[in-house]
């Protein structure tokens, strides 16, 4: 089990290989959704997500016979690019399975930094088998992007720097898609924030983590949502943790992403992927529960494609 | 003339209305452009760019009987905004002149504040004719947006705060259409780090301060480019303080804006404005002046509607 010490230990250990990134405020968003917002920016994070704390973590807690043996993995794209960049500063070979669709951005970061692809197709069991081939032919340690007590311990550090910058916050609201960052936050607010209530917020079109919520299982996600990141199915580490300590999941639809993500680029000038916007929409939208509240948002990451983000706004 | 205390009062001045912007890096834009660059975020400023310091310095240093008249000024935006904003925190009434083609998202914001917009041609005749007019018949105090002492002391604070926090600079290059940042930037290097040399980067298709320099004397500019912060030409204040302390003034074709905005979207994840990438520009293009220096850049706003930037990367 991840505790407080765990915690602090993973973020005394990766301090000095990741941002400790900015928390912004605006004050036309806080009028619009009349509650405080303080944004965690994870988009500003090495490789341009959260995904960098869990993977350094991960990297920096192998013993030197493990990391000799190389890394691998799967992923949609941040957590390849995490784990290749955590590799690449401990020497170490990465493998990274990603499925064909993920976005260019995140394929060129992976491979900028040294690492391998190998592609497969954007399902949880072809991603999975393909993973299972990498490793009996590399023999690499497998680092999951979330279903793993480092990386977990590694992705709670972001929520807990927010709460050591923001007193008095009521909730806490970060996207879930495989539950790292939400496990991670979970954690992070337990035991350095006791007061704080943390919810998860993701897609319509991938609410596994709403659905397993409500029915105390883990199930399938369909993957169907702009939010890339957001599309993976909860693990057996995370959702135990998920379950014990989050307040709820609220589930947000795709027209819903894009408009607060379109508020995010324009009222706080920064540039965020869809998966990252998804909690803003929740609290845009839950006004009941969220007005005149302090609540801190995970901005998970920022790897998009401007050509695509220019599409998804076209669609408004 | 414009003292080293002169500066340091409006910074003390106006600390309390402003934000202290922060300073971004991106190690990929450094290989890129071979030396290392330091962004000043002014695009994070109140209002979304570098006027707020300028339009708050003047409105502080009016008399009570000064400001009781309300503030007339014409601006293509950035300023109008900013004095919009500074009179409506002084309780004092706020009168813009605004070209008809100004960006949306300029008026939208002038008219948040409470002030009022008067149209006018865009062209520099129209736009003193129609302030004349509105001063005609409200007896307001014109604060012009970058001839005017005042403004200018304020603008150099946000050079005064680039210097305090990066040592070792070589370079400050810093946009210039009227001249007021420039010529801040230019007195804060001369006072508070007298080993830098200051740069000023401008479109090609309104060089006029690049003639201007060259010939000695205020040249008109033509005003045609995509930088729409950037068409205005020098002042009589502004020029003899470019022309004595600036070591250069590049000037940069509208494609390549596009390039170094798309640049700083996609590596620092920040959204600036056209005007606010020819600096970037200039520093990628001359690669002879810059290699291996560390360069200060004032990122000078970031008042952009996305449609427009979006319309701007698919030219590319």
């Amino acid at each position: 089990m991840i505790t407080k010490q765990i915690i602090t230990e993973a973020h005394d250990r990766i301090r000095n290989y990741i941002h400790h990134t900015p928390v912004f405020t605006s004050a036309s968003i806080d009028e619009l959704a009349e509650c405080s917002v303080y944004f965690k920016c994870e988009n500003f994070q090495k490789v341009g997500a959260f995904k960098a704390r869990g993977a350094m973590n991960a990297l920096l807690s192998l013993t030197r016979e493990e990391r000799a043996r190389g890394v691998a993995t799967h992923s949609s794209g941040n957590h390849a690019q995490a784990l290749a960049r955590a590799a690449k500063i401990m020497g170490a070979k990465a493998y990274t399975v990603m499925p064909r669709n993920a976005p260019d951005i995140k394929k060129q970061g992976v491979l900028a930094y040294g690492a391998e692809i190998f592609e497969c197709e954007p399902t949880l069991a072809s991603r999975e088998e393909r993973l299972a081939e990498v490793v009996e032919e590399t023999g690499a340690y497998v680092i999951h992007p979330f279903n793993n007590y480092e990386v977990i311990a590694g992705q709670a550090t972001a929520t807990k720097e927010l709460l050591e910058e923001v007193d008095d916050l009521d909730f806490i609201v970060a996207p879930v898609g495989g539950g790292g960052l939400l496990s991670g936050a979970c954690l992070a607010a337990e035991f350095f924030a006791p007061g704080v209530s943390v919810i998860g917020a993701e897609p319509e079109g991938a609410d596994d983590a709403y659905r397993s919520f409500e029915s105390g299982q883990i199930e399938p996600s369909q993957s169907d949502s702009i939010a890339d990141g957001l599309l993976t199915t909860l693990g057996t580490k995370t959702f135990p943790i998920i379950q014990e300590n989050a307040k709820g999941i609220i589930t947000i639809s795709d027209k819903d992403i894009i408009v607060a993500m379109r508020l995010i680029w324009e009222r706080l000038k920064i540039i965020v992927e869809p998966s990252a916007a998804v909690p803003l929409a929740a609290v845009l939208r839950e006004k009941e529960t969220f007005r005149t509240k302090n609540i801190g948002i995970i901005l998970s990451g920022g790897n998009i494609d401007l050509d695509r983000a220019c599409a998804l706004f076209a669609q408004q």
